[in-house]
This record gives structure tokens, sequence and C-alpha cells, in this order.
């Protein structure tokens, strides 16, 4: 049966760290093992931008897929590397945070303990290459976690800002800004349910309305929505919104609403 | 039998829409399903890119490969949804121009109805994962385009600007510009065919001789050949001729010929 | 059985070469073939970037595995085209030393004699996927090495440059500087062997120790190790350490060590 290895990591390809991964999930898997490449241009060592990526792209998987999350910046020290399962799919990556905020607490995890299932030396800068892809190596041959190193309980936590809400308005940030300039902040559908009339404010622009689609907009014309992760974005139709209105991470995004009666 | 399905994105590989797109292939395609990245680097919502894309690259694929192409800007908006037959393979992405101006009005199409094989919601922002992924994932299980949605026969029109041709010249320009900075023009082998001595002039540089191969000019040197492509382009041996001549896509470039008697 | 074959090029994927290359070998070879991204980001005809990237990434994939990899600024001209063996995997691509480097001199190879195996025509500027992309698939089909070309023992050499020792101190250079601004030198892990108390010197800024792994560091702290490719670097912890030093490809690298009694 087909297992299907996905990788996610800051290593980019111009360096010949991905490609040695590749090689030892190859030369160490099963035979009907295939890698897919899910991105290598995480920001170096940008852990919440690789949680938020985690959240969006695993749910999409199918049962029984490996994901394998490297970015590492603590990589030889002391900081737990694991394996966890969570709703039928297997991730092995270090103990940084990322799976945590990404996938919940509710991980069955184990501490990898990698004199049980690596052969050769393990470099202290290189885990990816050493502890990880061998772990999923053999996960993908069908060894149980459990195998593999010790249960933990307590995992690395990491948090992303939370919107603080007021009276009559929803204080929120830019979380990521995507290729097409698109503003993804860190209010969800979720938080906008209810609300009257919902305007959103960001870096001094007039108030937005909600579209539903960037084409709703006119061309080159600024608005917010939805976006596909349930996530409130600003967006200029057929433009960049990050550089029309001259906003980074961190940047603040306001939703002003009718207080009911 | 194995079946091919090929991405060709704006979407870049820093965020997670390339990724979510293969999650859906994966787990809703068939189990002999191999997901080839073809480009997720088309400039953002850059059509003409697009479409010079897969005319140099679709060619060279085994008959029965399916193609995704997501280059979207009026997505969510009424442009129809696409999925096509031409020479043996399919493909499936927006009804944009790309497919057209790439392969020619000579296509089968359907313009999808998402309902008839969608069963999760559908978002307004992202197409490719909620109507193109799944659709290219039942072409895959062998269903028949005409399942999938209704015959349509008038398609986007998209179209590269012509070469104007002249007694003793013929006056094109610049449609890309490639990773080496090679300049690759809208004159193809050919309108080449039969002119008499034709010199090249792009931006006020000297005459150039068209040559066979890069090494044939002398290193550091400009150039001009038919590409792989049977495209007329400028480079400069061993360097960047976009770079080194300072122009950009747009730029005019000039076949002087000699009038035969 | 599955054969395995890797891209390594500096084509970039926003055009259309990748996407040619795998259409050819997925057209062309056996229909168990599967091909797998190392690099397109290798620097535009950038030679000894190509070996450094080959020289760590090749050991780690299966037997059997066939690499093709096109650097080629030669394209067209009288440069041989070569397949070559190397301790059971197999490799492709144009002679301009990167093989050789990487590899050694005790490759068994051939010099390619495209009317052995190619069918359609050869352009001038790209041999990546009219010649060296055929005769992967056809090594992927089984054929053996000598069925592709003659045997050549004279390949090309390239080199890079080597550490100079004097009585108290080795003199290197940065050779390759990698995503995170690490830079990675020419001075090996045999190099420094039985060197006392070595301490390393780059751009002026003060000595290093050597330390195990990037978080033994303080973070933001600049510090020297052995990476995982068995060649010392300079990194900065959590950092960037080509940025924080100012320093490129090329600058000098000294390792001081106390003559011992």
């Amino acid at each position: 049966m087909r297992k299907l290895v996905t990788l996610t990591t800051d290593f980019g390809t111009r360096d010949a760290y991905v490609a040695q991964l590749k090689g030892v999930l190859y030369a160490q898997g099963p035979r009907d093992l295939d890698v897919i490449d899910l991105s290598h241009e995480i920001g170096p060592q940008q852990l919440l931008e690789a949680a938020l990526f985690v959240r969006a792209a695993w749910p999409r998987f199918p049962a029984g897929t490996i994901h394998l999350v490297v970015v590492d910046p603590g990589v030889g020290s002391a900081r737990k590397a694991l394996a966890c399962a969570h709703a039928g799919q297997l991730c092995v990556g270090p103990d940084n945070g990322v799976m945590s905020l990404a996938l919940g607490h509710e991980l069955r995890a184990v501490a990898l303990q990698p004199a049980r299932f690596v052969t050769g030396a393990v470099s202290a800068t290189f885990h990816g290459r050493d502890v990880f892809a061998p772990a999923a190596a053999r996960l993908a041959q069908g060894a149980a976690l459990e195998l593999l190193g010790e249960s933990v309980s307590e995992l690395q936590r990491l948090t992303w800002p939370a919107p603080s809400v007021g009276r009559s308005e929803l204080r929120g940030q830019v979380l990521h800004i995507d290729r097409f300039g698109n503003l993804i902040s860190n209010i969800s559908r979720e938080h906008l349910a209810g609300l009257h009339e919902p305007r959103v404010r960001v870096a001094g622009a007039t108030e937005l309305q909600l579209v539903r689609c960037y084409a709703d907009a006119a061309v080159g014309g600024s608005c917010a929505l939805i976006g596909s992760s349930d996530l409130l974005e600003v967006a200029v139709s057929s433009g960049n919104a990050a550089e029309r209105l001259g906003v980074g991470v961190g940047a603040e995004v306001v939703v002003i609403f009718s207080v009911g009666q």
C-alpha cells in the first residue's frame, strides 16, 4: 500500500538539505513511498508561519499520510524530537510548538529515541536528515509510533496573538502576507459571526465592507473578505494590498460593528 | 493504470495553497495518482505568461496526462470553470483565455458544474482547491468530461501581440525574460523562414547576427538565435541579456532583412 | 521495479524548461518512473555550486537512482554529453567538470551519441530536454551505459580552492552561503583533525570557538562548527551570519591553532 510522506521546511532548495532528506526517505523507506513537497519556503526559523501553514494544509490529506515538518532553530540542543498521531495522520518534527499550535494538544506523541531506529551517525546540526527522515521512513514501513520513542504528555506551547473584543470593535492583527499581497489576519469567521454591519480598517485606509470574492471589488480596489482558511483578509482586487497599503505582518486590523438594539 | 496530474499555478509555495491542492488530489483521486509540479512561479495573475508556459510544456507529456492550470484573478465571479480535452490530454482551470491561447480553439470543453462532483463546501476565493482539484481527481478516476459539466463552444479569448511585417523589417517585442536573462520574443522560426540575411536589433544595441547556440558567441557577447521553443531570442553568452541591455517585457525587437532580387 | 530519476538544474521554475524535461521523462521512460526534484535553484551557470550540491546529495540516494544534473553554459558547443556510473548510481549531464569534481575521477563514463537513442530533433540550446532526458529515460528502461555512447577516459576537470596550511594557521575561504546565511568553507573536518585549540576568524570578527550546534551559542551570537556536510561553517545562532558579518562567497576563513609541544 502506497505511503505518502509530505515535506514542510524552511530549507529552501538552493542548498542540498531537502535533497538529502529525500535521499534518506527513498533509501530507508518502503519501495512504495512517495515524497510530496509542500513547502521549503517557510521563512527561516519562522515557527508561527509554519504552524499557520500546517493548520491549512494537513486536514486536506488522506488518512495514513506522514508529514515531516522541520523548522528547527534548536537543532542539537535539548529540545525533544517528536512523532505524533492526529486524526488518522502522522507527523514528525522537532518539539517547537508548531504541531501543538496547528493541531491542538490532543496529539498522541512520543519523544523519539534515535538509538531505536537510526543506523548511521547523527550530526548535531541536521536532524531533518539524521533523525526525522529515518523516523518517517520507519513509520512508512509500518512501525508503530511507540516503537520509536517514549510517550510524552507535555509538548512545547506556541501561541498566536488573539484578537481583543470591545463593545463596538474587534482588534486583531496581520498574521501573514501571502504571495498576492493579501493581508491575512488572526480574526476568524467565527469571530465575525453575528456581528452587525462589520467594517474593516487597516493602516488608516477607509473602512472596507466585507465582500464575497476578490472580483466583487473594482479592479484595483481594496476589500475585506473571509479567505479560504476562514480568516479575515484584506485584499486589492487584481493587485497587491501589502504594497498598496504599505503594511506588514503585525499591523493592526480593526473590525468595527454596530451595536444591535 | 497510473494517472499523472500536473500543476501550473501562480501560487508560489510559501503559502499553503499548493499544499491544499495536493492534499485534495491525493485524498479524492485514485490510489495510483501522481502529482507533478510544473510551476508555481507564474507571475501573480499573469495570464500571457501562463499561456506561454503551457504552450511549451504540455506537448511533451504523454497521452492521458491531466493538467491543472490555475491563474485565476476572476475566482468567485461569473467566469466559467473549464475542463478540456486536447490531443489526448486533459486540462482543468478557469476560463481565462490561457488554454485557448496556448492550445488553440479546437478544444473539446465543458463548463464545470461543481454540484455534479464536489462533496464539500466551495469557497468564493479558492476554486483551485474546491472545484478544479476535485474535477481533476474525478477525471483521474476515469470520469468522462461530459459527466462534469455541459459542453461549451465559446471560450474566453486571449491574444499575444503579433509582429508586424514591413518591406525590409519585422517588428516584434519581448514576450518573456527567462531566468538566464534571455529575451524571448513573439517572432517565431516561421516568421524568419526565407528572410535574407536577417539581423536583429534590440534597445539600440548593434545589429546582431543569428547564431546557432549561446556558445557560438564570445563569452559576454550578445547574440540572437532561435530558442528551444522556436521563438527568436536575444542572449548574452554566459551572461544576462536583460541586465546587460537594460530591457524588459514589451521592449521592441526588430529583424532587418535584405530584400531579395 | 520502480525507477527514480532526480533533477538538479539551474533552470528555476518560472520558465517551462523543467516542465519540458519532466514531460519527456514521463513520455519516454518506463511506466514506473518517478521524477524527484532536487533543485532548480542552482545559481545560473554556477558549476562549483552544482558540484557542492551533488557531493552532498547523491550519497544519500538508493542504488539504481538516475541523476540528471544540467548546468550547461556550453550547450550546443563541442563539449561532450555524458552518462556515468558511480557507486551503484547513474548520472547524466554535460561534461562540465561537475560530476568529476563531486564524485571523483573513478567514474565509468560514456560520451553520449544522441543518434543512438534520440528519435526527434535536437535543438542547439536545450540538450536537457533533447539529449539528457531521453538518455535518462533509456537508462530507466534498463539500457546499459555502453549502449548510449562510447567509453571516455578523460573528463573535464573542475577544482575548488584548497586551503593553505601554515605552521599555526590554516587559510581557507567561503565556498557557499546557505539559506540561513551560514558561511560554508572549504575547510573540512579532516583538515581540523588533530589541531590544538582551533579558533576561527572571518572578516575581522573576534575569534570564534568551535561549538557543536547552533543552539550552543547565545541567540544572536556568532559561532563556528562542523556542519552536516563535514565542512567548517560560521553561523549566527537564530540569525544570519552573511548579513551580520557582511561577507560573501570567496571571503577568507582562517583557523588559528596552537602549536603542540
